[in-house]
């Protein structure tokens, strides 16, 4: 007895839910070897509990194993980290005296960074021409065990090395080496087997980064790269690469005036110019009404706050470290990193009868959360940004009817901007607060409402917060980049930790369900997400500058102003600079003006405008007031009034 | 010459501008004497420079002098000094081992601060009674210059007035002591001659204070009281006093549920409750009109900043102390306690020509100021709060049209809230930055400004910014209590300090001039006073609910709520509690709803309504829809639609 259970076997699940028995100490290679010998050939890599690992690594009991072969998602993300190999032997053949920083794969590619390198972007095509080499030498890619000594002496001249080898060996007395050919990093992998397997690798450009993202340590040398199985693979993604890089809303950001991140401003916190505020103020409206509509009551919250508040909705636990926080006097007070507890606070506030609910507060509320700077990127990573917040208290016969309203109102968002969207219902975790009966109550709730939509979704099963279960959307822009989209998400939590209730029709205290939501989220994500949708040219309703007139000669430039009188409903501008009708014309072009109206004499003369449009459609001899009226027309049908509750 | 040179007469310039020579060592009394001796008899105190000090204090060479007598503005204040030393005494005669802090006047009266004294309100009328005897008593009172060695032996039992003290003595060898009676304080005066000179006095309340103004220090008791010269006067004042807490913003704020101020939140951060929001958008919804009209464009900007940016516009230097500052990394970020900076900082991102000025930003935006907590009070000493904050970037020649348009603004909204006001032009003061022609042509322009509108005004020579003249609204409310309205400043030294510039006709850099501007100032402090200037009950444009439907019995229900669907572009309640119309009639009148609609078998059958106001006047048989254009048209009214500026 005593040798069968020292000897006990380990439990492995399999994706389809299987379980594969195997000897204590196997390896992922291991138990692929075990379900077959042609995935045990195969095998790359293994996924323990989700995470990606050497296919050398022990399994453990229990674990949830995937295998990994060239046939797997994660197999271009194991190249892409040979790769990055590669351009660091690269790197060392070419340069002396170069320290080794790290080098991973990300979602695109790969980087590596480097200390004591300088190099310019035309000394890529050098890098280039070595990484194909070292994949033509396809040296065998291979791992090696060594104790911490010995990777102490191995890496005495890599001070970054040491200073990540000194980190693993509080817990380790083994490290893994990767080596090809001449060279070799200290790495956990996983790799491919030799670097010819590495198809079509493509370095795209060199930046600065701080070693580990941290502003206080030494700014290093990063190079950016990516690979793909193919030459064909590359290209398209070089393509869309550049369609993105065309739409960046950093540089059209620029372009158009819309908002800057200035030194000495500060990072991380953008300032919007008019014509950035224009399009916000637009975006702010669109959802005023669609919450008035709905009955939600706006409200105001400080961004200041005594940190009591966050011990007593429990986000201080979590969240402390990612929080501006200072002391005035003996108190200590922080921004807010998020509106509910302050809207749960106002409801406190006062009591409530069951007559009164829902209850339906919004907010465009900004929200701080302190970000690593290296992290920082326009609008798309900011310290400061504001939510188009709500957070509704309501009985819990009331949620199938609320959460199909926000349903409603969120859709609807989507479709204005044609967004196209997937839904996902988020059900409860193993760890979890509230009763079964709220719990089964609430799911079962979500599910009709999802169900009445006749769309697609998916469940996925156990992905609720801890607090509550969730509605997802996730939605593609125009070149098929795929966003976190609009969040339901129901909490049977914060009324308890604010002690929130009301009074039942039984005359019983009772606790009301909250629920959070956001139709756009984040204004400047989707904001910076609508200016690469869009490239910058704006729908009507949201163009800063709505139409611009140009007279042909300075003799038109009085009937010029009064045309742009009659167009006072809209944003308006006439351009009176003493310029050629064709720079003007190519100027409202660049400026991505939706309408331009041409003035000359004979439209003076006629009483009438020429009109031309973004697709350099011109028609002439057009009435003004018929043209007010398609402006109109177009505006409203862009637009939607929100009458959708009233079906 | 020696002997002369050392016995040089001092000059001081009286009020008139005229010059007096007198002896060195000349005291106000002395001086009050040389002009004549009857002034001599009846000086109570002087103003040296603008600062109240005794008759005992000497003169300097070139000191502005002013005699104080009892037909002076400031005798009042010198009287409730010395009522404020008749309460201390009161109080020693009562109460065993109390200490002494400090009693100042104040504008509405003075108070005393004392520590290890239990009292109750009840116990004040046991000490006014004293306070009238000790008046009786007519002590005469008098000044006595002590050693700082004296002074300690005399204090020996007084911790607070020895730390006072303590103070002194780093910059004098004695001090005064003020004596009635059997009592004395340490005190720098001025005071009345005698306690039988102290009018009508009333003890108002008892608070807690901090010994000076800090939280970290002791908790003192604070006896607020007031003085007048006679009994009319001061029930006048309380009469006034009892009307100002009849409409207390605290009281009908909470009532009303406009904002909340919640130790979980914490102080001087309001939280604007549904009601309060509505209240606030009207108010920004209005102005926003306003600035569109005028052509002002909104920007956003961070409530967060890098203090560089403090320092490079020379805030930080005088503001430091009053800010909200705190550490990220190796920088330091603060709360804003302005936004003109963030302002300049957007005009500066972009290159300007001559034709593109006046340039003028408009936000609503959030300033943060450290208050003492101690201070903090209701919506009116906050630590956030809101300006509706306007720079404009002009040429020179542009500051009269400018200039005027915003008086227009600023009248537009005075009156449209029915506040009668007075407006003065703060000329150069001695220190400033820049030229005298942008001086004198700035201030020629402002006067025309004022010449123009036919209107009285003040003229505050000296009393500009250093940095450009002004003109200073102060208006007056309901009550007759005066406040100081909006300010529009001119600036000629943040433009040099942010390197601002356009380029002029001639083709060469300019510097533009600055304008900041607010039309309400501080939406915190506005909103307060709104709400005591109209009791909480808003004109009908401003009501956070505007109508109220009243269904007679639970019959007319549907009707009721069929009424309140035709209402719908007003803010509208169906009052469907179960009560009797009378109660219903009450609770919308303690609610401040404007108009109540009230309808009952008669008017469903005949398809109109009842309608009764705020007047309590009922009006039976009125048709909807002509009631709908009588509110249309009283909101229209009240709330002008902005067409000023196209005349």
């Amino acid at each position: 007895m005593s040798e069968s259970d020292s000897q006990e076997q380990l439990v492995v699940v399999l994706p389809d839910g299987s379980e594969l028995e195997v000897d204590p100490g196997s390896t992922v290679e291991d138990c692929a070897y075990e379900i077959g010998p042609g995935l045990g050939r195969d095998t790359v890599a293994g996924k323990l509990d989700g995470e990606l690992v050497a296919k050398e690594a022990p399994v453990y009991d229990g674990v949830e194993l995937e295998i990994v072969t060239d046939q797997s998602d994660e197999y271009l993300r194991v190249m892409r980290h040979s790769a990055s190999h590669c351009l660091a032997q690269a790197v060392e053949r070419h340069y002396d005296d170069v320290d080794l920083a790290i080098g991973p794969p990300t979602d695109d590619g790969f980087y590596y960074d480097f200390d004591n390198l300088d190099i310019d972007e035309e000394d890529l095509a050098v890098l280039e021409d070595e990484i194909e080499d070292i994949i033509a030498e396809d040296y065998e890619i291979e791992r090696e065990d060594v104790s911490i000594e010995e990777a102490e002496d191995r890496l005495a001249d890599e001070p970054y090395k040491l200073e990540l080898l000194e980190e693993f060996a509080d817990e380790n007395d083994h490290v893994s080496f990767y080596k090809q050919g001449e060279w070799e990093d200290l790495c956990a992998g996983p790799h491919v087997d030799s670097t010819g397997e590495i198809g079509a690798v493509e370095l795209l450009e060199i930046a600065g980064a701080y070693w580990r993202g941290d502003e206080e340590n030494t700014m290093q040398t990063r190079i950016y790269g990516t690979a793909f199985e193919d030459e064909s693979d590359l290209e398209d993604f070089l393509e869309r690469k550049q369609e993105a890089e065309k739409r960046d809303h950093r540089r059209i950001g620029n372009e158009m005036n819309l908002f800057s991140i200035q030194d000495v401003t500060g990072p991380g916190l953008p300032l919007y110019h008019p014509p950035g505020k224009t399009v916000l103020k637009e975006l702010e409206d669109f959802v005023e009404d669609l919450n008035k509509d709905a009955g939600y009551d706006y409200v105001e919250t400080p961004h200041v706050f005594k940190t009591d508040l966050w011990h007593r909705s429990g986000h201080y636990e979590n969240y402390a470290d990612d929080m501006f926080i200072f002391d005035v006097g003996d108190d200590e007070f922080g921004l807010k990193p998020m509106n509910c507890p302050g809207h749960a606070a106002i409801f406190q506030d006062q009591s409530w009868s069951y007559r009164d609910l829902p209850i339906r507060y919004a907010e465009n509320g900004k929200v701080y959360r302190k970000e690593q700077r290296g992290e920082l990127s326009g609008l798309s990573r900011v310290w400061a940004f504001t939510i188009d917040d709500g957070h509704l208290f309501i009985r819990p016969d009331q949620i199938e009817r609320e959460v199909e309203e926000i349903m409603d109102m969120i859709t609807e968002v989507l479709e204005t901007f044609d967004l196209e969207y997937e839904m996902a219902l988020a059900t409860r975790p193993e760890k979890s607060v509230g009763s079964d009966e709220i719990w089964e109550h609430a799911e079962e709730q979500l599910e009709n409402v999802l169900e009445k939509r006749n769309l697609e979704y998916e469940i996925e099963e156990g992905d609720g917060a801890f607090y509550g279960p969730k509605i997802d959307f996730a939605f593609e822009d125009a070149i098929g980049r795929s966003w976190d989209g609009p969040t339901v998400q129901l909490d049977f939590n914060m009324p308890d930790r604010f002690d929130l209730s009301y009074v039942g029709e039984d005359n019983e205290e009772h606790e009301p369900v909250m629920i959070h939501r956001a139709l756009y989220g984040s204004y400047e994500r989707f904001f910076m997400m609508l200016i690469e949708h869009y490239e910058g040219r704006f729908p009507l309703w949201l163009a800063p500058e709505q139409v611009r007139v140009l007279p042909i000669s300075d003799n038109n430039l009085g009937y010029a102003h009064r045309v742009a009188n009659d167009f006072d409903d809209f944003r308006v501008e006439v351009d009176d600079r003493d310029s050629t009708l064709e720079r003007k014309i190519r100027a409202a072009h660049d400026d991505r003006v939706p309408y331009q109206i041409i003035v000359g004499d004979n439209e003076e003369e006629a009483g009438n405008i020429s009109v031309r449009d973004r697709f350099e459609d011109q028609e002439y001899d057009v009435e003004i007031d018929a043209f007010k009226a398609h402006l109109e027309a177009e505006r409203d049908e862009q637009r939607t009034e929100p009458d959708f509750l009233q079906d």
